[in-house]
This record gives C-alpha cells, sequence and structure tokens, in this order.
C-alpha cells in the first residue's frame, strides 16, 4: 500500500468540533506527527505510532512526514485549528519545495474550525463584516510587517483577529500592538479576549480598547478587534453586515 | 422545553466537513430556517418543520427564528460554510437589536469550515500566512468601502479571500477588483478560483494576476489572491511562513 500525508485540523479542542473528515483519516493512520499537545489530543491505539516533538520544529516534523510516507507510511499531521491559519500545511510545503525527491507524495489538507472562528462564535458575531487575521508572533517576521499590517488594517476598516498575541519570550509586542490601535481607533472600540475556546479553560471577556490591557493576553488567546460599528447587544458582540448603521 | 436558537455553519457542502456539534444541533431541532439551497441539506424528518426562505431576506428569517424559540420551539438557521462569516450570525444580532422583546432567547452560534479555508486547503495553503477576508457584494455597502479596503489590503501585502465576488445583478464589480489588484501587484502574482468546494461541482484552477478574467468568477467561487510571497511547488499553493524567502 502506498503511503500519504494529511495535514489536519483538530479545530480548537472540543471533539464535537472535529470533523468527520479528520477523525476518518486519524483512524486510517498509521503515524501522526506533531507538536506535543496535539498529538496528546489522538487517542493511542494498536498499529497507530505518535511522533510528538517541540514547538519551533516545524520543518523537521514536515521532513519526517515525507520520510515516512515515502515508505509507505499512512501519515497525518496534526495542526490546532485549521492547518492553513498559521499551522503545518505551509510548513509542509515548505518541506517538500526543498526536498524534491518527495515531489510524487500524495498529500491532503483536511480544513478544521479555526481559533478565531470557534472564538467569533462564542462572542457573537464580531468577524461579521469583512476582516484580517494575523500572526503577532515575531519568531519568522519582524515587528516592522505587524506594525505595517496593523496601521493597513486600521486604515481599511477591518475586524481583526490576532493570533499568538503574547508569549513569554516577548512581553512587550501586544503592549505595542495596543498602542498602535489606540493611535488609529476610537477609545470605545470592542475588543474580545477568547482564551481556549471549547476547552475545560475557555475564558472570554469583551473590554473597550481603552479598557484593554496587555496581561489580558496569553499564546492560549485569541483576540478580536471590532471594527468602528461593532457593537453588543445584550451579551453578545456583533458586526453589522452594511456597515456603520 | 423552552425554546433556544442555534445558528449552525453546515460548511462548504460535503457531509464529511459538517462537525458532530452541527450534526447534534439538527438532531435536537424542531425547525430548520435558512437560504433554500442550505435547508435543502437538511435530510426531512418526523417532527422537523423545514421553512426555506429567498436570498436577501435574512432579517426576516432571523425574526421569524426568534419568534419560534418564544414559541418553545428549538429552532437551527442553517448557513452555507461558518455563520460568523458573511452569513447569518450577524443578522440574527440586528433582529435581536430590533426586538428587545427577545433578549432573554437562548441562542448559540455553531461554527463551521467557512468557504475560504475549504479552498485554502484545496488549493495548498495560500492563507499560510496573515490574510484578509473581504465581500465583494455591494448589496449592503458601497463599492467605495470594497475599493478602500482592497487598497488597505494591498498596501499590508495580505493574501485575500474575496466572497461573492461576481453576480448577475453587477457583472462589472469584480473587473474593478481585478483592475485595483493590477494597479497594486505585481502581474506574476498568483490567484486561486475555487468553486463549490467539496461538492460535485467543485473546480479549481490557479493563474497569475496578468492572466485572470471576471469570468473566472460566479457566485459560487471564492477567490483567494497570494501575498508577494505566495508561490508553487508541484502541483500546490503556498505563503510561506515567514515573508518573502
Amino acid at each position: 500500500m502506498s503511503g500519504w500525508i494529511a495535514v489536519a485540523g483538530l479545530g480548537p479542542g472540543a471533539e464535537a468540533l472535529v470533523t468527520p473528515e479528520v477523525s476518518a483519516a486519524l483512524a486510517a493512520a498509521t503515524d501522526v506527527v506533531g507538536y506535543i499537545p496535539y498529538v496528546a489530543r489522538v487517542a493511542p491505539r494498536a498499529g497507530l505510532t505518535l511522533h510528538p516533538s517541540d514547538n519551533r520544529v516545524e520543518l523537521d516534523r514536515a521532513a519526517l512526514a515525507l520520510r515516512l510516507a515515502a515508505e509507505g507510511r499512512r501519515v497525518v499531521i496534526v495542526s490546532s485549528g485549521d492547518p492553513g491559519v498559521f499551522a503545518m500545511a505551509s510548513a509542509l510545503f515548505e518541506a517538500l519545495e526543498a526536498a524534491p525527491e518527495h515531489a510524487g507524495t500524495e498529500i491532503r489538507i483536511l480544513p478544521g474550525i479555526t481559533a478565531m472562528l470557534a472564538a467569533a462564535a462564542r462572542a457573537g458575531a464580531p468577524l461579521g463584516h469583512d476582516f484580517c487575521a494575523i500572526n503577532l508572533s515575531d519568531n519568522l517576521k519582524p515587528f516592522a510587517v505587524i506594525e505595517r499590517r496593523l496601521r493597513a488594517a486600521i486604515a481599511g476598516d477591518f475586524a481583526m483577529a490576532f493570533y499568538n498575541p503574547r508569549s513569554k519570550a516577548r512581553p512587550e509586542g501586544f503592549a505595542r500592538v495596543l498602542g498602535i490601535l489606540r493611535a488609529g481607533c476610537e477609545p470605545g472600540r470592542l475588543i474580545t479576549f477568547a482564551r481556549a475556546v471549547s476547552t475545560p479553560d475557555e475564558a472570554l471577556s469583551t473590554v473597550t480598547l481603552a479598557e484593554a490591557r496587555p496581561e489580558m493576553a496569553d499564546m492560549r488567546t485569541v483576540v478580536l478587534v471590532g471594527n468602528a460599528a461593532t457593537r453588543r447587544v445584550g451579551r453578545w458582540v456583533y458586526t453589522p453586515r452594511g456597515g456603520k448603521p
């Protein structure tokens, strides 16, 4: 039997948010490759080898998957959320580009519920109109790129979703992001901090830009910033479909 | 038994992309409300009343759901894709704001696989770095807003996903969008036209901006525009994680 790779999105955490397509791929796999906490979400079973690896070794992990598939193994690379949003799909294609001997590998990308959409659903519909997704991690890009994109998103009056807003390694980055938002948006702009949505650690809070503090975010948080028309109705936050009414 | 509303995302089309959470809500429902082709995706059964309605009556549909829930019915409002992305969740909150007598309604938003992420998965990982989602329909917003957001997205070097790129009612809008892209991006910029992903009518093609033509899109198409670093590897299109290498 010939090998293959499926890059699968496990969604934000709850089993009820894993698509049947992803469950079927995991049931057919011989090997699961991924970041330690994501591999830990896959139930062990006879005939399935788990290959957990550490953060920041995405290219090594992708190269391992390509080697295993070449040996005839059926490999699922697991990502949290959706594999195409700040996750393993791009890393696999980078690895494939660097290893032309694996050009014929059978690859499928299996979408999942990405964190910003799970968070938006809990909050209401803050991304209900045009929006941007920005990764605030500066591991792989300079902060100047982040700043350029933030300013463009403000200029376009996009709602925004921020992934990886804050880590111990770079506690000051998110404070700079809030400063850029304050320079370009009104103080009443609504911001939702959504942590670990759909897991037992879930916590959600919505504040105004004036009230927002860097320590409201950590690496398990997705931050949703409304556009100029975003508002509350009861406990919900939503962005109207037609812009400012 | 008290009534409730769940606004559920059915994903792009395939049953294997419907989350178990959404399937459970449909199994518990007494009423399903939605646009005709989405309601047609729900299997009829005893005890379930289907309320299909036409396009562009989103607020009437949401008001019906609120009335039914007030009568104790368990109502699922079905959306294609994700209900929070250019779909029914915002319309429901608009209707709730206009009907304070329904403020106590139990509401849940159930996320789904949105069209751009299903399309991106088929193409590779074109949204693998910071990106924007823009609804090109000018039913509810003037074209000037669309143009402002396109220019901002180009200035920020975002990858982009366009929903509702073209309809019979406004065939010229997407030609103007391509013109704005040509003025701000290099002619080799990669554009993927993804039609009816995960359905029997699925069709995918990737061309350069120089080759792109308005008639490559219709209302069942999602258009994905890469950023300046987006490139091909074999049959795949992907955006590297760290910007231009």
